[in-house]
């Protein structure tokens, strides 16, 4: 097997020792960790798709993985019913951006380029690529297409699924699907390409994109706004949308509890208000267009929300270190929790009109079953995407006989809340051999069954990122 | 079987009257014919899924219809390989909106909402939604979803895929999805709603529908430039992307051979130059901002062009009656090529970039293969869209043996220049009865096979529209 594998990748694609393998055995969190022959990095599509026809005829498992930096352990080589090893896959040496098409708004790209580079590239051509989160320096396409990536400018430009104008995919038998012409309208049939976007490797190995560009926005107008509840924000969205809906590129919900973390543990923390709002609303706004007048807009529908007060106090950057200084408080979020205790955090999405509700209801879930927390909220409104944290100090943590499984209690409670929502459990961060079980839980029983008849058509030998998505390999 | 269906849909349901059955047995334009047991005409979801309950339990052919408004014989009752006649299904008795979210911008609709009464509920919403077409006072939600359709504003807004937030769809075997969340985010493994989309009810039956709706744009600009050619219709593309991306609304690129025709056969024309074009671009452009200067943009891009020689002569609309003439011109195509002749229309679409060399290569097999005809350009160019047609004087038409064999003949010639360019040979208009032979001559044969797969798991016994998409039922 070894031997055939450095045939196809050569010897510089090949890494079989196993101090030089560890890294790609872990997250990068080093939570979990899996074993494997070895770790193969091909240099085209056509030894990717030789190395997977290869695994195919000699049934070894496929676990695919790309910057690893996810949060749901979907790159760790784990395949928990299986005994079969199998190979790691990297694509980090396709790492080629392949051309960039101003006119059509489309750069195709490796499956392996960084999504920093991405930006750059993109930059350069006059264009932006707007998909943003803090992994971006190492975080690679192919990746990001498999989990379907998210982050703040969901709101205005989708998540990485509405980003992707064609794929290059090579099939779990070995064959390669081309579909690259990132045509922007083509009627011929049942489309494809959403299944492999968020199948996180399971149906086959995305080996490049064509994604799409969006104009860059260089006019942008920020403000705080300081509320008296989730519902007012919610008011608040709603009468941005009516004035100016297509130039919202973030609109996030804090929690008082979450940003008096931020101030307890970070430095270089300002707040433009004497009190920290009870619930923050911090709005950016962009237009590509200089003419525009983005703080009228802020001037007008702040000044409604005032006079009517449902906005209690809101400031208008002046500048754009002003500007900067907003988000690095809302950007601190994580290192501040980090200091602070044992975070359990969710990533559960829904309707925006349902946040306030659901809230509250999680509120109440938390009080009552988690005393010992106390609860931080960080939404991403305009998506409805709660990331609900329960946030438990190390001294207690220490006592519970077994942490991760406490964890997994509190994240059934919450998911709960957000089912009876309609809701769901996984908003951007995937399911990976994390959520598992929750998917198997609270899938409705006829898409379930569907994505299993999915899988097995796909992949009958269940040798494509086994134990992600599913726990067992479909029967 | 007719006593079980009027069991389960009432007799107000049901139609048995070969009279009365007539309209639902041919296309609009009265081309092709099928046949049928009866239109059944459920009022609910649990209805529709008893009935393809009850027609997968008999094997009989299930043929959806929408508003009967397709060009590609998509809701013909004719299933070529098969003698069961089976029943044509029509959702209009479901034309319930059934819910407006503000916040999160979706309506949740039934099928059978005519597209026009989407477009009222829409406005009085504070909202709208994008797609426009020609037969919007017929077209109802399900076929507008089965067929994707697309229109003149996919350049901003996206075909009805890019619209499209939740489904409600009968299964096959009459199990019901639902997947009417309607969450922004939702990383959940596999994303089956793109699956139906486009799929022109060969894999069930869409019930109910989220749309999303976008904020209304009441500030607009419009303008009609001459330029000399494809490729400088092109360049002009790319500067307005540069300067104003996101709220280009419309870019038609239309030959002088197309308005000629306009100015002879309709009436109430009026050009802004002293003679025609020798290609006109006309632009649309869109904001929600009334502060958002729309002319200056074009006075800037314009003035560019001008001075560099790529733009010959602009006229920017002064007032909304010049605007709508101007529109005026351009929605008189088809009246205008009906009186002309007979017109072999094309709905390819190419890279936006190749979208010069696709017409300079159709113009070469057209002058060399088809020496009788004149050739007609009307393109999205923000799309890549070209419908060439060529244009057959009636004379000529008459003295050919089988009129249709050789439309087909011409139409094949251009597609395979099309696919030249990793082009399309159907970008909006669908596959339906009238492609089925490109389909399987045109497309990749790993995608067909995936297709056909696809077609295989869903509908095993090949009773959902067949005929459609593949002229016989897969093996």
């Amino acid at each position: 097997m070894l031997d055939r594998l450095e045939a196809i990748v050569g010897s510089k694609g090949l890494i079989v020792d196993p101090a030089e393998m560890e890294p790609w055995l872990t997250d990068w969190r080093g939570r979990r960790k899996g074993r494997a022959l070895c770790v193969v990095q091909p240099a085209t599509t056509a030894e990717v798709a030789a190395v997977v026809r290869l695994c195919a005829e000699e049934r070894q498992p496929v676990f695919p993985v790309g910057g690893n930096t996810g949060l749901c352990y979907g790159a760790v080589p784990e395949n928990g019913s299986d005994d079969r090893p199998g190979i790691v896959l990297s694509l980090r040496r396709m790492n080629r951006i392949r051309a960039i098409d101003r006119a059509g708004g489309v750069a195709a790209v490796d499956a392996g380029v960084v999504l920093g580079d991405l930006h750059t590239a993109a930059l350069a051509a006059g264009r932006q690529f707007p998909l943003h989160l803090g992994s971006e320096g190492s975080a690679q396409i192919g990746g990001l297409i498999s989990t379907n990536a998210g982050g703040t400018g969901v709101v205005r430009y989708g998540p990485m699924r509405d980003l992707v104008a064609g794929l290059e995919v090579v099939l779990p038998d070995g064959r390669v699907l081309d579909d690259m012409a990132a045509l922007r309208k083509d009627n011929t049939g049942y489309m494809l390409r959403h299944l492999f976007i968020g199948a996180e490797g399971t149906l086959g190995i995305i080996t490049g994109a064509a994604l799409r560009l969006h104009p860059q926005t260089p006019n942008t107008a920020h403000a705080w706004v300081s509320v008296a509840d989730p519902a007012a924000a919610v008011a608040l969205l709603t009468a941005m949308q009516d004035r100016a809906g297509s130039a919202i590129q973030a609109f996030e919900l804090v929690s008082a509890s979450q940003f008096a973390l931020v101030l307890r543990h970070v430095e270089r923390i300002r707040i433009p208000f004497a009190t920290l709002p009870a619930w923050s609303v911090m709005i950016e706004l962009g237009s590509e267009d200089p003419t525009t007048q983005l703080d009228g807009v802020f001037e007008e529908v702040l000044g409604v929300g005032l006079e009517d007060g449902s906005v209690l106090d809101a400031v208008v950057a002046t500048s754009q270190q002003q500007a900067e200084e907003f988000w690095h408080v809302r950007h601190s979020v994580s290192e501040a929790n980090k200091k602070e205790g044992i975070g359990v955090v969710h990533d559960v999405a829904v309707r925006s009109a349902d946040v306030a509700a659901f809230i509250a209801s999680a509120d109440m879930v938390a009080a009552e079953r988690y005393p010992q927390a106390t609860t931080q909220v960080v939404c991403h409104l305009g998506d409805g995407n709660v990331h609900y944290i329960l946030m438990f100090q190390r001294d207690f943590w220490q006592t519970l006989p077994d942490g991760e499984a406490f964890a997994l209690e509190v994240e059934r409670a919450i998911h709960d809340v957000a089912a009876r929502f309609s809701g769901t459990f996984s908003a951007e961060h995937g399911v990976g051999r994390k959520l598992t079980e929750e998917l198997a839980r609270l899938t409705d029983p006829v898409r379930y069954g569907l994505m299993l008849q999915l899988k097995q058509m796909f992949d009958p030998h269940g040798l494509m990122n086994p134990g992600s998505l599913f726990a067992d390999r479909p029967a």
